[in-house]
């Protein structure tokens, strides 16, 4: 392999500047999350298949990343194809052709159904012939072409029809196979998709250990197949923090003041903090006698910023909505301004669904504890048009964008749903989260010149190389730093010192330390400022509180 | 799906108590990294198989966990199958049997030629028939049963003939589908096995840019498809460091003084760090006659401990080492001591061997270094017996063992490689380096009580919630709590007291604040110690020292 190599698409390297950057903002996120009282948690990479397959609904399912079974995943396959074509032919050589057509295995409708009539069959085919049947359109092809071929027959086929008809079957199950049906056979394991279906498993699994209510954080890396872009990758990180337990709207006022927090840390100021409740939305669509039609109707509603009114009442006409209805939303299409003037109008608009009344009174509450406690630099703001995730979201949506200035798509995000665990069988588990982008937040602060400058420091004093006794005695030095947690280094081969110097100074080292004869002899170092050029001999604790101020 | 979840096996879920004492660990290593001036990189958790495949042996291919390709991949093989059938179809209804016989398919040697073949026969079958061609060996079988079956014949075949014939190769070519040949058409990515081959890749990609010798860190998960067993598992955490681009000596003593300066941050005091040489494994080799069994004669070495002197003497007798050779082993049976008596007597045993003494003067160099330097809490041994990475280790071997009172394995490794990205076509690059073990670390530090119990310290104060009003009240002096650093959190519902001061003390949080109409409105606080049991009225600056000072 000569060629150059390379990394899958959609994966990134990340050299130390973009690790120490990242880190910086991971850390900032991490401490914030630690003085919220959330405490981390971490999950393995890859989960039991059907712990994350149907939970992200079709699409979701075909953008997870599955992971080839170990050994001879193509053995199974071919058994169970196998072993119930036999199970077929046998069956078939020894019933009638009355008992045949008695079994109406072409009107069966279920899985369960098709099994109890190979689980029949196996009195005739063996004890282990059942073990590993094939996917059940697989089976379904064997069964409905081994039927169609003997139903019309006056009485058992001929040894020789009776191959020919099975050399078809063989050949052509194995024409019929479809990837997603064998999938489950030859993979039983995949990445995670996102932190918070594992992290419902992991509440159901640990629920006996956890003191509820449980806040939890997790930064941990998800996987996605999705198409590569610019900013959406196949592999990133992902930092949640969640409270499982707990009704309390006291939490979404503390997930705000968390963002605030966060953002205010990284500096990244005058961010807005979007918030919307499910049951406004709903309420809308109840008081519109829209009720049936929640999705069509946010979908048509969030398009407002982009194509208008006019369009988005034209597309709720051809979805079915009344014109009446339609009427009846006016107030929301001028709807602006502050937080509570807003919530008035929309007590008007809803003042005749109960739910929708309850979503403003969250809302006020939420706003009213905000308002007493402050943020720092971000703006809570209330958008009736904000729809994210409505497939879980039962209360409070969130969604956070960078400041106006920078063109860039949501930076956070989150909600309340209140079903978390229930997919895993544990009921009555209401759950309420947020998450952070950590890529489009770096590409913000990067936009912004937002990072310190101290975030990619690293080295801070090279050592030149002028021969092993002068390297020793340089090391003595080294260690005393490293002690004291410089970060030091001795450059490990006798080369030129002009190579040596470009070394430090494409490394961006700020100082070089030369220790020649005279400096062992006197007990010192020669330190040269490599921004300044300035240059003196002096103790190693002069040496030390040097390095140490700048 | 209601039962109970569960991950798979060898994976863990780590709980908020063990991610503290893991980064615990990782902080520390990292710190010790850092002041060393290695510098972070991170890589994908995939790469192409093609970078990984073929770089760990036969046993490591197997244990890489291979990631299924998206979409229809079975697709794929199918048509490969189908069109490579197909093209023999109609290759053999056009040729005539003198033709057929004289393309000497049966002794063709290569993929090249069998590739060559069809292509001469993709004249008669379509442009696009030789696409995507099965796995060799499919393709292998088809070719072999189609002339197989018609090499014998006087003429063409009749059309019943052929589709009988073909009906059975449609058949039996699927069912000889082997995992591991198709494996490479339906899984295109693999997940990281190590941190080695991927941060060569790494230096082979990004060459350019990277400033030479390049010292790096990188700690990220690895997996292994291994048998998970006590302290085994399927996904684990590697925290190596290395240096390339230089082959100083100097870099081996930084490394050994790395050891201890993570060991000693650890607390963990007595770990020996053993270091060898491959040159005098070699050396020692070649003094004995047995130059060609290096690997037969190291491995017999290694059970020196383990089965005895003379146990040893007959594995390697029974390998075809002479006895002559064997007697000439006899003082490094006996070889004991310190580092320098130990050197003195290899000095005898490998006086007629350049490399052996080369090797000598290696560890010389390297233990006369760390005498000058000295070590705070760890011993450096020589160790003629240690032998591990033999494959490709070319210089130093690192093994670190922890303290004797404690039972386990190595919890260290690493050592010089003259030529790291040489499989990637990148010659004369050397590389040395050491990682550290972290899951036995962590037991070992949990066996001996090393954790501090300021690692899994996390929220340091619950505010108790009496209501809406206390509430409101709480969280303005908890947003001050916060902002000093501490971590603080309000408990969320109003629920019975007795639960909430449960909550406190099932959580282990040391302050407990209760706030009622009484503390608003003298504006202060209750602060109960959890511990002492202790109660006070305070101010919130009081509130903040009290909990700070704790």
């Amino acid at each position: 392999m000569a060629q150059k190599p390379s990394i899958p698409k959609g994966t990134r390297d990340f050299n130390p500047e973009q690790v120490a950057k990242r880190n910086y903002i991971f850390n900032t996120i991490r401490g914030a999350f630690e003085t919220f009282g959330f405490q981390p948690i971490e999950t393995p990479s890859f989960e039991n298949s059907d712990t994350l397959m149907g939970k992200y609904g079709d699409e979701g399912d075909r953008l997870i990343f599955k992971i080839l079974n170990s050994g001879d995943y193509f053995d199974k396959i071919k058994n169970g194809i196998l072993s119930a074509i036999r199970i077929g032919e046998m069956f078939y050589l020894e019933l009638s052709k009355d008992e045949i057509n008695s079994i109406d295995w072409l009107r069966r409708e279920s899985r369960n159904q098709i099994v109890q009539n190979f689980l029949k069959v196996s009195k005739h085919g063996g004890k282990n012939s059942i073990k590993n049947l094939p996917p059940d359109d697989v089976l379904d092809y064997i069964i409905s072409t081994i039927h169609g071929n003997y139903r019309n027959l006056e009485s058992s086929p001929s040894d020789d029809e009776r191959q020919k008809v099975f050399a078809d079957i063989y050949a052509n199950t194995f024409l019929n196979i479809k990837s997603n049906s064998i999938t489950p056979s030859i993979s039983e394991k995949a990445l995670r998709y996102d932190l918070t279906v594992p992290f419902a498993r992991y509440v159901v699994q640990h629920q006996n250990e956890i003191e509820f209510p449980f806040k939890r954080y997790q930064i941990q890396p998800v996987w996605r197949a999705d198409r590569p872009q610019k900013g959406r990758f196949r592999e990133f990180f992902q930092c949640d923090a969640d409270v499982v337990g707990s009704k309390s709207l006291w939490q979404e006022v503390e997930f705000i003041q968390l963002y605030d927090t966060v953002f205010s840390a990284l500096k990244l100021d005058g961010v807005t903090i979007k918030i919307n409740n499910r049951k406004i939305l709903s309420g809308i669509a109840e008081v519109i006698g829209a009720s049936d039609k929640l999705i069509d109707f946010t979908v048509a509603l969030d398009k407002l910023d982009k194509i208008g009114e006019e369009k988005v009442k034209e597309e709720m006409l051809s979805k079915g909505i009344s014109e009446d209805g339609i009427s009846k939303l006016q107030p929301l299409f001028t709807l602006s301004g502050a937080f509570e003037s807003q919530i008035e109008s929309l007590k008007g608009i809803l003042s005749s669904s109960q739910e929708g009344l309850k979503g403003i009174e969250e809302l006020s509450f939420i706003n009213n504890a905000i308002s007493a406690l402050g943020l720092s630099t971000s703006t809570l703001q209330l958008d009736v048009t904000l729809a994210r995730g409505l497939n879980y979201y039962t209360g409070a949506i969130f969604e956070v964008s960078a400041p106006e200035t920078v063109k860039m798509g949501s930076i956070g995000g989150g909600g309340r749903y209140d079903d978390l665990t229930g997919i895993f069988g544990m009921k009555n588990v209401s759950g309420v989260g947020i998450s952070f982008g950590l890529d489009r937040i770096y590409l913000v602060l990067e936009e912004l010149g937002l990072f310190p400058e101290t975030v990619t420091k690293n080295v801070e004093v090279l050592f030149i190389n002028f021969g092993d006794n002068e390297a020793l005695f340089s090391l003595k030095a080294i260690k005393q730093l490293r002690l004291q947690g410089i970060n030091a280094e001795l450059y490990p081969d006798t080369a030129k010192m002009k190579k040596q110097m470009n070394h430090a100074n494409k490394r961006q080292i700020p100082f070089v330390v030369l220790v020649g004869d005279q400096e062992i002899e006197s007990n010192t170092y020669t330190l040269k400022n490599m921004i300044s050029g300035e240059q003196d001999k002096v103790s190693l604790e002069t040496l030390m509180s040097k390095i140490k101020k700048s």
